[in-house]
């Protein structure tokens, strides 16, 4: 019979250590989300075909891993020859869910609705180190606020829970860059740019971090931009001030180009936020911050921290998107967390693998120790378990050193050898 | 665009009530398994074709959702004609990715190892009444422990988690039905049977609870077992006195054809777990016990509950599979919780959805009121979730009076209206 031994590609085994590790934190995602008053939802982890291929997920669409329909309607979709084989596929983002939940079951929903999503999503992408083919990620959304609120409760809420897991680490330093995506249009309208050419020239100004301005001027004349609007776009990310105010930023654009209010709800954000997050934290206006996905309409954010050249956290408002999958307009604004970043970023920084308590005691027994003598462990045992201490009860092992040393690395520091006198 | 609301037929959307008690229920599973040792994994959701359509899985493997070949390979395979299109499928049981975990991990674990499982399997069944096509399971498994310590850890543990569990709802009487798989083969032999009829014979007497005595007994017939066997075999299982023990149970029967220490072994489990019991649970030998699985070699168990006609747990002894898998003998024997039944019990008693906490609060801010006001709230705000309030801050929404009851059906009972002056 044919067995393979190792996990399906790009995909983990999860050892007990790296299991304390994910639920820790995970259990503190949870605690401080809920006391934001985020609710904890699910949704099955496979969709409808039509739903995951719908065009909002942008290239994660391709990476799906699809469900094979099953009996007959299998044989009718291969009889066919060029027929759909799947009719399911594995979900690549927890953003598309929350459409169709929030579709299905909104009368039963408070409104606003603050949603808590933990899951794995999967996506069929190339494997590489830190980057697996089924992972966990952590989304809060606020569904049906329309007020930048939604905004400060998302980071507000974020940055504590940050902050929270990282002091286990003593990391307390960690930045929130805001901006808004009507600042980012009317920005490229502003230089000269046409509507239609907005996207691309975000797709450019979106690799700052990585290629500088030259690169981005590099990139737009290559893509045969006109160059005067190249030049005045470029001039308005020249030689920008540190801690630049959004209002301070937009002085020289037209209001003709940014709806009003957009640049003071911005600033509101940052006033809010600033004084309730704790020493360390920064939360900074970044006029070059993009965000990939086409769907966001307004403020977009994302966590970055010192030495590491990821984003452990990004979202932004997207008002539009769950209308295009329901039919009906309902505005919305989201934060999704590294998850695997974050348990990354505390592996990192941990000396030896986390232990949820220190005082296990394992009895490890003679084979021959009569049962009278056992039942006294039990109940020993039973009245240990009942005051909080995990208790494990065991035969001895042959070789008992070796035994005692895999315990040891599991956190049981106390051990009682019961032998047969 | 086609866009469906409703999830995957046979799968379901958690509300947040659902998802308060499922994720209580897991916290308390969690939590006493701990207390004994046994240490959370997790395997990926997805295992490779072959091990899941091994012939372990039983009917299952009929039921398996498929995930499809991509890119070149779909391609050759679907040239083919006849070529496998799948080369992954969805888990449907906790047992065959814990073979496959444990012969690729073992080395980096203890031994004996005790394994915690929590998570969801996938069945393509029939979708029915409280029968879903995604559904969570808890397996508790001890791997390496040839002694009936074991089953006393399991059986010690899964009692103490359910009548913890249960008290919530006042239920404090279940009954744990234990047998031993010598023991139905001997009887079978002993009647006079022959070793291949074995299992044919077991799925009749499977049924007692069904179609009692009579009805096994005609099945046998129908089956075209001799005469003599049949009347012998029902002998054995005729008037049986209530609270038989093992021993007296056997007496009868030769041992020949049981293993030697096969019945004191299970008197012993019995004896040692009847005193860790909680006040209204019992523990009996139950000669009729069968379980469906075709893998186990020893002791076998089972969790019935008043009311209900269905086990909400059932286990027992496997010690060949992992060996069948992995080509080297592991002895196991293992647990597994049916967590929906217990999610359904609970509701069953539960008069109104379950809360948390009692003592949420919510600030309901109307639109105009000025930014310094707001800040005030924030921070106030800030001081509650610190002292471990949950509480919500939320635009208010002009039908005040329907936000409030949605609130108050999540657990908010506090309300504090914010007007702009």
């Amino acid at each position: 019979m044919k067995f393979i031994k190792t996990p399906v590609k790009g995909m983990c085994d999860m050892l007990p250590s790296d299991m304390r590790l994910r639920e820790h934190i995970l259990s503190m995602i949870k605690e401080t989300y809920s006391s934001y008053g985020f609710m904890q939802i699910e949704t099955p982890v496979m969709e409808h075909i039509e739903n995951l291929t719908s065009k909002q997920g942008g290239d994660n669409e391709k990476l799906i891993f699809k469900v094979m329909k099953r009996g007959a309607e299998l044989s009718r979709a291969l009889a066919k020859g060029d027929g759909e084989l799947a009719d399911n596929g594995l979900r690549y983002d927890l953003t598309v869910p929350l459409a169709r939940y929030y579709a299905n079951n909104k009368e039963k929903l408070p409104a606003p609705f603050k949603a808590l999503q933990m899951g794995n999503v999967w996506r069929a992408d190339n494997p590489q180190k830190g980057r697996f083919r089924q992972f966990t990620q952590c989304d809060i959304d606020i569904l049906g606020d329309e007020t930048n609120l939604a905004e400060i409760e998302l980071i507000t809420a974020t940055a504590d829970m940050l902050s929270r897991i990282f002091a286990e680490v003593q990391i307390t330093d960690f930045t929130v860059h805001i901006n808004d995506r009507q600042i980012l249009r009317a920005a490229a309208l502003q230089a000269g740019f046409a509507e239609e050419e907005i996207g691309s020239v975000l797709i450019s100004l979106d690799k700052f971090d990585k290629i500088g301005l030259e690169g981005i001027k590099k990139e737009l004349f290559e893509n045969g931009y006109d160059a005067g609007a190249v030049e005045r776009y470029l001039g308005l990310y020249t030689e920008i001030p540190e801690n630049i105010s959004a209002a301070a930023f937009c002085e020289g654009i037209s209001p003709e180009y940014l709806p009003q209010g957009t640049v003071e709800a911005l600033d509101e954000i940052l006033s809010c936020v600033r004084p309730m997050l704790n020493p360390g934290v920064k939360i900074v206006f970044d006029p070059t911050l993009v965000r990939g996905m086409g769907y966001y309409t307004g403020p977009i954010f994302e966590v970055s921290i010192d030495d590491y050249n990821f984003s452990i956290a990004g979202g932004g408002r997207y008002d539009k998107m769950i209308g295009k999958f329901s039919g009906q307009d309902v505005c919305a604004s989201g934060f999704s967390i590294g998850f695997e970043r974050i348990v990354t970023i505390l592996k990192d920084h941990m000396e030896n693998p986390f232990q949820i308590s220190e005082n296990n005691v394992a009895f490890l027994i003679e084979k021959r120790v009569p049962m009278e003598r056992r039942q006294e462990i039990f109940a020993r045992a039973k009245e240990l378990r009942a005051a909080g201490t995990t208790v494990t009860i065991q035969p001895m092992k042959k070789n008992v050193k070796r035994q005692v040393e895999l315990l040891e690395a599991e956190g049981y520091t106390k051990f009682e050898k019961v032998y047969e006198k």
